[in-house]
């Protein structure tokens, strides 16, 4: 085990109807609110009227700002600095999932610097300070809700970038999986697939002597693959909506990296088959996650052969370690497409003609990963074994 | 999954020389330190050279304060409130285990407070202030460094009771698992069943639906109790000791506990035999639990069924529930004679002529638990059981 720092300060309000805390979490702390969400879903299903019902009667002045997009852009979050600033708003409240939140986060850290946010996405500021950021949960699938990381897409420049810093974490974060019994059945399982690669993304590592973190990390994969052909039979099911929300936020709030360390490799290799193709997150993971397992598996034996016995129930006796890796791998995948995700190029319809291209941009600032240090020739690799 | 709030704010500055980070921790943030620690074993050890090299240097005042027994004594805190009151100290660093962390977290409460800091165990006030309270963290049992609570002994009265708090949860723990290296083996393995104490007490419940604490709580005891019986083989295993160390702060900050109902009524068996006979708390709960097991199981055969199987790997096939529950508690009471802790009075010597009185004060401020409601009657039957 590696030495660690860790604390997971968001307070987590789980249930049916916690929206109704929200008085709570804000009264006498903060004075003026912005809203800050997406678009149509949220006042579709009644979230966005449930929250405005819950801050009725506060002696607080609400501001809102709508239009995140996925892959939340630079130029709203500028646009909400500015309000924040104009205002001075004292929280900024998130309504939706990980492209919400991560643009709240992003209007946290811009408004209260003088110089502009990017200047913090591109490394050239370290950040000292950041407004508050609260959250109403609707997606279970990023983790942002718990976590110290806020993605952001400059759209005029084409770089997506990332700031990490513990003052990033929200203060709350209401979670409510009866928020997530609308949600469509392709997102329900790319969010899976979501947090299944935040715990593979801890868990897959070299670090020796970790064994509370690879339980606890199994045991979080076997409730989200359970649950999940739960949800596939039934999709009203709260209590396996509500085992995936909770998972969700287990899965990236930093507890199961504890002593260890990360890869993040798959990630960097998905990222390129959304760049070129718009493929969604998720789906770009359920893809190079088996390829990737494939190609490294024989960098720590060991890993891959709890993964298979302890995650799918892959029987061990008279096998080779070598043959329980690839069943428990094979496990995983059949798992993917029970969930209907496709874990090939061909399967989500993406061509193979720019591998070359991809592999290129996806180790421009260097290798990825860290069980194996992927190079551009593996990058290639790799993807060819997702073709 | 019932629904529930939680956090874990606590900093866990964790591994090999981790006291090194104590300036990181405290430069900036506090002027006027306080040691709070017990006696002899910090200063044989060298953890007390530690501390005080590490704050060697800093721009502080440090004032000390020992004598810390376990049980910890009112009359301390009402010590240690006077001298922080007196100096305007900032933080309490709790140097040492349960009694140390516990006795900072009162004194950290009347410090911030015109009234006696017994008033708020006696429930005669709230908690609304509490000063800052950091660890360095000697023995891996009660989980104080990182919990809500802490337990004083009114020792004029002869009471021993807790407050818990959220504000009471301490800034940091520097958690150096070769300062538990030393620990003798009677207080190692106590300790273990303190820890899994206090996982059971949130694992066996009757609220269904909590497939993910269910299956984290497994992962921490198996963890348990693997690595206690690598240290019953190598006490110098500081693997093992690392993993009993981070598990005894997991087993208590809460997360086990998340959306379920705690139940806590083997810890007041368990108390009237320190009480009377000032069995050690970790050897109370030895001998408490599996009589408590036997006697509720029926209550929830699912849950024990779980626990033989998804802890002890007792094979379910050919089996009926009862079996196999009973089978669990068999490899249970196994495990704590493997590891040398008396499971009965009659192990322990401890006399059983005094039963009733037992039973009467366990249940004086009515019955215990929540798996099943323990009455006196109930009492006199558990205790019956341990003979």
């Amino acid at each position: 085990m590696k030495n660690f720092s860790f604390n997971a300060p968001t307070n987590l309000v789980f249930g049916k109807g916690s929206v109704s805390e929200l008085p709570k979490l804000i009264e006498g702390k903060y004075k003026k609110i912005l809203l800050h969400y997406g678009g149509g879903s949220i006042k579709k299903n009644g979230v966005y009227d449930d929250v405005i019902n819950a801050l009725d009667g506060l002696d607080i002045e609400v501001f809102e700002l709508g239009g995140v997009k996925p892959n939340p852009k630079l130029s709203l979050v500028r646009k909400g600095v500015e309000l924040v600033k104009k205002e001075g708003i004292d929280l900024i409240l998130a309504v939706g999932g990980g492209s919400s939140i991560d643009s709240s986060k992003a209007i946290a850290l811009g408004a209260m610097s003088d110089i502009d946010v990017w200047d913090y996405f591109m490394r050239k500021a370290e950040p000292e300070k950041a407004l508050d950021v609260g959250v109403v949960l609707t997606i279970p699938a990023t983790g942002s809700e718990a976590s110290m990381g806020t993605v952001i897409t400059n759209e005029k420049e084409s770089l997506k970038l990332s700031v990490n810093h513990p003052m990033l974490r929200p203060q709350f974060a209401i979670m409510d999986p009866e928020y997530t019994l609308s949600l469509p059945k392709e997102q329900t399982f790319a969010g899976v697939m979501d947090i299944l690669s935040h715990i593979f993304e801890r868990y897959f590592t070299s670090v020796k002597n970790v064994e509370l973190t690879d339980a606890l990390a199994e045991a979080t994969m076997r409730t989200v693959i359970d649950n999940a052909y739960r949800l596939l039979e039934d999709p009203n099911d709260y209590n396996a909506r509500a085992e995936i929300m909770l998972s969700g936020t287990i899965a990236h709030n930093g507890l199961l990296g504890i002593g260890r360390v990360d890869d993040w490799a798959s990630h960097g290799l998905g990222h390129q088959l959304s760049a070129l193709y718009g493929t969604t997150h998720g789906v770009s993971l359920a893809i190079m996650f088996p390829a990737w397992m494939k190609y490294v598996y024989r960098n720590n034996l060991e890993i891959f052969n709890k993964f298979a016995i302890n995650v799918f129930g892959v029987m061990d006796i008279g096998k080779s370690a070598e043959h329980i890796a690839l069943e428990g791998i094979k496990e995983f995948e059949d798992f993917l497409r029970d969930i209907d995700l496709p874990t090939t190029f061909s399967a989500a319809e993406i061509p193979t003609n720019e591998i070359e291209r991809m592999a290129t941009a996806a180790v421009i600032h260097g290798s990825l990963g860290n069980l194996r240090k992927i190079t551009k020739e593996d990058a290639i690799n790799i993807y060819n074994l997702a073709e």
